[in-house]
């Protein structure tokens, strides 16, 4: 039986994975992590016997573990860093889903690529900061790095057919968000509510903001970069706002390979879970008797600029990539909490952009000490 | 060095395989056949120097020898069934592109399968009508039989990423013709000039016409029974004007997979001449920032009913699909001689097919006959 060790268990993805679990009935769940949600990772537990959790904040940790204690259920309660990497290299997990969103999933991933697992890559910033390391890494431990997102497994899957000829181009598409096709002046008084309701898919709160700015999208551009080994000029964003396409390849004779599928996290997170067997789904269908046609837009870099900076980042490298995540990281947390302007995100990733000294090659600390330098530099940043 | 012999040399196939031979410049050819046109394979021959040609019209067979005798050019020329079949199976050749129009493809495809060649198969009858003869053998043979058809090319390449998963769906592609969305009323008094002008692609006349009534497609259903081994209610017919989307396959899981590009039948012969390696073109590509929309409509089986019947003649299989093809190939001859109407076409397979008294297995001499059969029973008839 295939053994799984979730990290983020209690968010969108890590969710998702479980139901994917549940209705294939074949899997075993041997750890989960969360971030403090007691109440739901309770309801994992009791429903799916990990052998070992972790929520990162300790004292609900301490009342998880109260908890369980209380309800006779027997499960090794964790904590902190050291929690998720102990859930990240479990023995018993074949495949380590890394579902955290933010920095923080760096070092869990790199343990459980120590430990000769297999990644289900749902956490963007691994790759966008730490690609250089994360990349090579698996390579030497002979690790498969399957993506999650559906973009990524949307080019993971037209690859397969690859058959040893390399894509010239990679087209990634964007549903273009929710306010696609507006100006910078209709976009100045945008709030956290309007910003958080995406046309298509139901994700995280971040990832949402991140959607409608773009931000989102440049972090694939970079992600790609890793997972496909390509230079940012050979990958091109699409806007496809149905988000039927969730991505093509592009080969030296001209042929195009797409797949396509109703938006349904639940197919990427399956087909890297029992890769590269294709399990049944019995969900919606796209149904092409339904359908008049697949919209096809370019992207609007004068209005959305945190795109070209993606662009511009990756193909600095280095620590530039480090940058342009932690600040829109800190950026997105300032929007939401009303200390900013919806504008102001892609200013802020811009503005320390332009101040930074890159490190060419920046280890695993330089690239979390970037990270902490920003968080506090800009930590009593206000527009309004 | 590769060797190909091409049947049909002359056709729009034959001179657009020459192309790609000529651009790629490491392609021997070592046998050439066409019917009658002595001028152009007399031009094939001096550029590309087979030792072997064929036309299966004796006496333009003998007018090419004199002419290349004349002319101070080697080459052994040919005729007839046997001429053709010759170069089929001529010692030389690796590959045998099958691009004759017509029934007269059978033998000679067969021919090539008996003596170990792979089949660039442009040759819808061979399969249409024979394929559960000629399957079966290519499989004992070890001969790859390699779909030169844009959609069925588009298919084979979206089944290269497959790794096992049997697809659920064939999504095939039609870009619906020039007259689609027009009623009974108006296709009734359409000219074989009107029907010779397809919208997408530049083919020859036969063809043009099956485009415009549908049977093309339904020809297409009954070639991708054979091809993928898929039964037809798995077959579902998309239309895509544009002719951008060349086909899709669709899994278990809800995932499709489509092939695109830039209507280019260069792209599948040279796909099918080099298979597996891609190799670069430099003709016109899809460009995606040009693009507004990929249109999307379904069949109009009331208006162009042949669709309908290609699949009852597939679900019936034995000779039903041989009926169905021959008695096309004489209505539409009889059409573009002006003898019967546009509507015609339809209407003489239907009743063709309602009289037919099914042969479940039929041999290669049935299949012959049936048409022999059909040719003289339907000589006179005339609407107009």
């Amino acid at each position: 039986m295939k053994c799984i060790s979730i990290l983020g268990s209690t968010g969108s993805i890590g969710t998702q994975t479980l139901e994917v679990v549940r209705q294939n009935g074949d899997i075993k769940v041997s750890a989960l992590a969360a971030n403090s949600n007691v109440e739901k990772i309770y309801a994992q537990i009791k429903e799916f016997e990990p052998k070992l959790v972790c929520l990162y904040n300790v004292e609900k940790a301490q009342e998880l573990s109260k908890k369980l204690k209380e309800e006779g259920l027997t499960c090794e309660v964790t904590s902190g860093m050291e929690g998720l990497i102990a859930c990240a290299g479990i023995d018993e997990a074949d495949i380590v889903v890394t579902a955290f969103v933010g920095m923080i999933g760096i070092r869990p991933t790199i343990e459980a690529i120590l430990k000769g697992k297999d990644i289900a890559l749902a956490n963007k910033e691994t790759l966008v900061t730490a690609g250089h390391i994360i990349m090579p890494l698996a390579k030497e431990k002979n690790v498969k790095i399957l993506p999650v997102d559906s973009e990524h497994s949307a080019i993971f899957q037209c690859l397969q057919g690859a058959q040893g000829n390399r894509p010239e181009k990679i087209l990634l598409t964007a549903s273009g968000g929710p306010f696609r096709g507006k100006k910078k002046s209709e976009l100045k008084d945008i709030r956290p509510e309007d910003a958080l309701k995406h046309p298509n898919w139901s994700m995280g709160r971040k990832i949402t903001i991140d959607s409608s700015t773009m931000v989102n999208k440049g972090l694939e551009v970079i992600e790609a970069k890793w997972l496909f080994n390509v230079e940012p000029d050979n990958i091109e964003v699409v806007i496809q706002p149905q988000s039927i396409i969730h991505s093509m390849i592009e080969f030296t004779d001209g042929a195009v390979i797409a797949q396509m599928g109703v938006p349904d996290m639940k197919l990427p997170i399956q087909y890297a879970l029992y890769y590269p067997e294709r399990r049944e789904r019995t969900a919606k269908r796209l149904d092409f008797r339904e359908l008049t046609s697949i919209e096809i837009d370019k992207p609007d870099n004068e209005n959305f600029p945190a795109l070209s900076m993606a662009y511009e980042a990756c193909r600095t490298g280095g620590s530039m990539p480090t940058v342009f995540n932690a600040v829109n990281e800190i950026a997105v947390d300032k929007f939401l909490r009303g200390d900013i302007g919806y504008l102001d995100i892609a200013d802020m990733i811009g503005n320390a952009m332009a101040k930074h000294n890159v490190i060419l090659n920046p280890t695993l600390d330089n690239i979390l000490n970037i990270e902490d330098f920003l968080k506090h530099e800009l930590a009593h940043y206000k527009t309004r």
